[in-house]
């Protein structure tokens, strides 16, 4: 874990850090392999999207990509960044020059999901509409995990899903907790629209260009009736989904396929 | 400024605090007259709720206390406490037995404000609805600090205006970013429900009940029609609203009245 006040390194994140006191602040996870992160460009044009957004100061990437090279040390692993407005003192009100705050970790990779495909669930958490924050991976996620502490109700169907679909509360299928969400639909991939909540996706981006799938509304039934369903995200890549509630797709040979041209495009995700 | 980890002082907030990655924790602001604070318990009940919303650990709230008397040090001062998840892994799913991270700090009293009342402006950013996390004070603030931005444009009227007036996504006036706000119309006093968005603030409940009025919802035209307007929090006290963009109110007797009973019941509200 390095912690950084602009590019000066700091022992630890002060205690009256916005990130703390507001979720002012975005993050990155993001999957190495041998060290090296390939979608580190997309990473930070979506990070810098997100400071324009919030209105806040963009930390030195080059450090920051120096930092995460020696923390990786050549070895496969997560690596989350978290960038915050930094302190500012108290009140809402954000200092629009604030020296931003850093924090860059490591993690181990995480499991190999099942290669029959993964299991997931409907969420009762729904998404608020915010178009003022939609599609940047902004630092207030208690709505996800307010959807995650879901599973940890023991009547709780299908505890075992790897994941939860989660609607807006408008009723149209956003995304999973931490993954964005394909459906194949008359030939056609699609993929919902994050333009009032939900996270545009690394991966999402890669595979929408991939697929060349449209960005749309969905509705449940639109889910439940396709003929083939896939989760994405940078960490984890390409999940094929076998079972939502009641519903089973068997493997469908275009997500193999999108599976094996991740594999090529992207070291971390040779099977 | 004192930092605990469960009912252990810690040095700082560890890099991988939940409160820090996903905003995951609650707060409290809280007014301070002679080292006392005079509704300690009602922000403690408003705590208590968040934390059964957001499936957290409470702290130990006697030794917060003293840990707060021993930090005011028979002072005058602004008490804030935040209280996260605590450090439990990477990932949204919560540990509902996590050890919460707890941060005390003081700061300044702030200016009086004038006499003669405040002025206000309306903001532009909207408060999203979500009934799972209205009326708790959780550490998800970035539509508070968005709509505190909207100051920082210098073609923006009203950038001497104390505070900004918040409509939800459908329409309906919330609060203000950092107060609640009562208007009052055909001789009853009304305040916003927080149902959906939202802060059911501590000092909010002592006017409602003061004034006996009622939780509704208000439209723009309802506040700019009233007959009456005023803020409140339980750091300011009672703040009597004197324009609102070109709207002006003189000052009103029962507004007078009602901050002269938040004097002969709160010590620190005195004038």
């Amino acid at each position: 874990m390095r912690v950084f006040s602009g590019s000066t390194r700091i022992e630890a994140v002060a205690p009256d850090d916005r990130g703390l006191a507001y979720g002012d602040g975005l993050f990155e996870t993001m999957r190495a392999a041998r060290g090296e992160v390939p979608w580190w460009d997309a990473h930070c044009e979506r990070l810098q999207a997100g400071v324009r957004r919030l209105g806040m100061v963009l930390p030195d990437i080059g450090l920051l990509r120096a930092e995460a090279a020696a923390l990786l040390a050549g070895d496969d692993a997560v690596l989350k960044l978290i960038v915050t407005r930094g302190s500012d003192g108290r009140g809402y009100a954000p200092e629009l020059t604030a020296t931003p705050t850093s924090v860059l970790s490591r993690h181990p990779l995480p499991p190999t999901p099942p290669a029959a495909g993964i299991a997931l669930r409907w969420c009762a958490t729904r998404l608020a509409l915010q178009p003022a924050l939609a599609g940047i991976k902004h630092c207030n996620r208690l709505e996800q995990v307010l959807a995650r502490a879901e599973w940890n109700d023991p009547a709780a169907a299908d505890r075992d899903a790897f994941d939860g679909l989660m609607c807006s509360t408008e009723g149209d299928v956003v995304c999973a907790t931490a993954a964005n969400l394909f459906v194949l639909k008359n030939g056609r991939w699609s993929t919902p629209t994050v333009d009032r909540c939900g996270v545009a996706g690394v991966c999402r981006a890669w595979a929408k260009a991939a697929l060349d799938a449209e960005e749309t509304r969905l509705d449940v039934t639109d889910v439940e009736t396709a003929d083939a369903v896939f989760l994405c995200n940078a960490v984890r890549g390409i999940l094929p989904v076998a079972r939502l509630g009641a519903r089973q797709w068997l493997p469908h040979p275009q997500v193999a396929a999108l599976r094996a041209q991740l594999a090529s495009n992207h070291p971390a995700f040779i099977a």
